[in-house]
């Protein structure tokens, strides 16, 4: 069995990801979050809220509808512009997305043509269909939006939005008001968005209903530079693959790439808070992590810098994206200025402009697959060693035995534990058993109540990755945990009595 | 000025909710969060989950997808009944829902009346279009349920859901399988929903695009009961406007409820947590709140006993439905198990059966809402008194002058709070006027640092409620803080030196 149906199997016997209407036989392109997964998630979102809108102190968190009006996104240029080649076999009418035949067949990316390019690749390579060996049909652009007509008869055309972008576009020109026209000023977002793929694969990687956590960031980009304390990023060095040197990765440090004067300072920040999010808080391994420099043919129509985040996945033999850092220039809020005929200038520090934009875009189901891939350790015993903070339960409580009042106790310390972080009750088994239980959900601490405990008023701490123990009292309980969490102590300092 | 637009002035103003793309003129039915909305509603839906998953050992969070596939809402009998009575004007065209018309012609529901009913309805009454007065056309079932087409040619029909619901039926096969087949079980949600309303209206309590938080408990009827610790609330005086007695509030305890045997104890318990949930939680005062019985012709069609929660609004001239308790039986699990041919039935303490299923249903931004409304109090000093947990901000973080030292020790403390709660910072203008700022959007906390700070390493805290002050020491901030958001203190306690 690979790497991939091992974390099928752990996904689907656990509850992190499973296939939408499973009972059904699955709805291609929707998975569901179980109740592990579902956890996972939402404090995956809990965390990079938290970092993110601390890069800013005039950063925000907002919520737009995910169905948006037809002329949003016709000016976002989405109508036009968001489409995918297809090509169907013209013997059994499978639905093929032109770049992904290409590359599949020549080894080298399709992205980035155009319908004529593509029927040029097809003859030049003779690809035919993937599924019969039948031969191709003429390409065509498929606009991947979903189409959702509102209204009785239909009369409102919309979109499910294809990026949580362009809510927050629409949406500045008010919150800078409200925000008393400071900037820089950035507008997160963590929510849905949808995309009709014309055939979507690899599991969760590759889902026309996902998940995005999204900072746009508007800034003046004649000062934005000085708002941002470089010196936090002056020793960082990135992992970066230049577009010229596929697929190798060189590692540069900031103050390098700053002399180099090719990229602006302001992107090259952020890049390096980009990688310390995936090091220090997601824990993922430098080796794993590349900053991936995307060419003009393959970059979309609205970006001018664009650097994909990557992280090395054996369950998808390699680099995969899992975020992107997107220079948008002021193309957006200038072309719904354009189309809405409200004023997207703004008066700052004496000069008139159109703020420019850098987007910080994240998938946030191709990063809990990531972690899922990287932190499972199947070994004698399996593990999944999430970051404290990431894992879907931090603790389980257990009484030892079922009765000489360890039950009453252990149940008391469960529902303390409730009332402010997420707790499993356990009595079912051997204590090893439960233990093994835990490891496979990632649950960093066990608590186990023994006779001692009634005597001592205290409990047995395991901690899931040295299975190491240490004896807590009751009362210190809360504390400790937190602190675990917080990373002020750790188990290793608490067993010497910390 | 009424009510409703000093709250819709106030959210304008403050970013809480905001129509959807404005720029463009708004999107009839939907609704954004501004970025102080976007973190009560978070808030909110975070002590929603922690409250009703700590009512069971077995309740558990998950999150299913938004499009669903059309066999699923075919089995679950949305495809042919989940329709409004819709009917035109035949002179202006504008579309009318038919149990609105008559509700605002007659004073009484026309809620579950069908297309015959309806017809019989206008002609007895006279009834003409709202808008030009010209006469109605035949009225026509609707179904309110967003299509959409998925796959290149629109090949696999699904839906938007129309309640977050059957994302948990689908899912219970496999969570009672991970979670080793225990009853009850229990499935929230906290998600968006679609429907297509004939006319929305109200601001953002009718919405195409809503939020819901709903939990699904599965169980068995006949044991149900002892799983509860009814003990909780015994003493509860639920608040209670019965079917035949509609509008009168009843107040009736718990215990007389149960004896008199016509509604099963489970639920009793249930309408009395959703009620502790509203008068302990979101400190919703007694006399706005109320249980209204539904009778059975304006019951959905999947609800044996059924009551709403109402809340009196003054924006919405009296009390409206803010959630729901629903006893759906084994409705939906025994439709799924004919049209996906998947076995629903358990083997549970000695006998096979498929579960019931009581829902407690949500409306997120009807609760958002419902808060402003009752929390907003507008008088010399306009202050948002929301319960401090769920304030946007925690706290303010203020130097007193923007010179001697004391910007430096004020962000220094804004870097601090930032780690564990949500700050906001500001050095503009007098400090009399940021108090202000913050009242207006319910932050509970000022901090301010003065020349007296840097001295004794402290700062003077501000209560939004009392206007009282305290010092505290700068080490203690993020304790005293917690202990008052937890309310393990109070700020009378602190002011006597707690």
């Amino acid at each position: 069995m690979g790497r991939y149906d091992d974390l099928m199997s752990l996904s689907l016997r656990k509850g992190f990801l499973i296939p939408s209407a499973e009972i059904y036989g699955g709805f291609a392109g929707f998975y569901d979050y179980g109740h592990n997964g579902a956890r996972l998630r939402r404090k995956w979102e809990d965390l990079w809220i938290r970092y993110f809108l601390g890069l800013g102190e005039n950063y925000h968190l907002i919520d737009t509808s995910t169905v948006m009006p037809y002329r949003v996104l016709k000016a976002s240029g989405h109508v036009d512009l968001f489409t995918d080649i297809l090509v169907y076999c013209t013997k059994c009418r499978e639905p093929h997305r032109a770049d992904q035949l290409i590359e599949a067949a020549t080894g080298t990316s399709g992205e980035g043509m155009d319908a004529d390019q593509v029927k040029a690749a097809i003859k030049k390579n003779g690809i035919r269909c993937q599924r019969c060996g039948g031969p191709l049909g003429d390409p065509v652009p498929f606009n991947i939006m979903f189409p959702v007509a509102v209204g009785p008869q239909g009369e409102d055309q919309g979109f499910l939005r294809p990026e949580t972008a362009q809510g927050a576009y629409l949406s500045f020109k008010r919150e800078f008001e409200i925000l008393r026209k400071k900037l820089p000023l950035g507008l997160a977002m963590v929510g849905k968005a949808f995309r009709n793929e014309i055939s979507p694969r690899q599991g969760t990687y590759r889902l026309r209903e996902f998940h995005q956590a999204e900072l746009q960031i508007f800034f003046d980009p004649d000062s934005f530079e000085t708002n941002l304390d470089l010196e936090e990023v002056n020793d960082e060095v990135l992992r970066i693959t230049w577009a010229e040197e596929r697929e190798a990765v060189t590692e540069e440090g900031v103050k390098s790439l700053l002399s180099r004067g090719s990229i602006p300072a302001f992107y090259i920040y952020h890049l390096a808070k980009v990688q310390q999010f995936y090091e220090n808080v997601l824990r993922v391994p430098r080796e794993s992590f590349r900053l991936y420099e995307v060419t003009e043919a393959e970059r979309a129509f609205y970006n001018k810098i664009h650097f994909d985040v990557q992280i090395s996945l054996d369950s998808l033999s390699g680099f995969k994206e899992v975020a992107g850092v997107h220079y948008r220039t002021s193309y957006d809020l200038t072309r719904h200025e354009e189309h809405s005929k409200e004023k997207m200038k703004v008066f700052h520090e004496g000069k008139r402009f159109v703020p420019h934009v850098l987007e910080l875009s994240f998938g946030i189901d191709r990063n809990v697959w990531a972690l899922l891939d990287l932190d499972y350790d199947i070994g004698e015993k399996s593990v999944l060693r999430l970051p404290p903070q990431l894992a879907p339960f931090t603790c389980a409580v257990f009484p030892l035995v079922n009765k000489g009042g360890l039950p009453e106790m252990a149940k008391q310390a469960y529902r303390d534990l409730r009332e402010w972080t997420d707790v499993l009750y356990d009595d079912t088994g051997s204590i090893g058993r439960r233990y093994a239980r835990m490891d496979e959900i990632g649950t960093p601490y066990c608590l186990t109540f023994d006779y001692e405990s009634l005597e001592k008023q205290d409990v047995t701490v395991r901690d899931r990755d040295s299975t190491d123990q240490v004896r807590v009292p009751v009362e210190r309980i809360r504390e400790v945990l937190s602190q675990l969490l917080e990373g002020t102590t750790t188990f290793e300092a608490l067993k010497v009595g910390g």
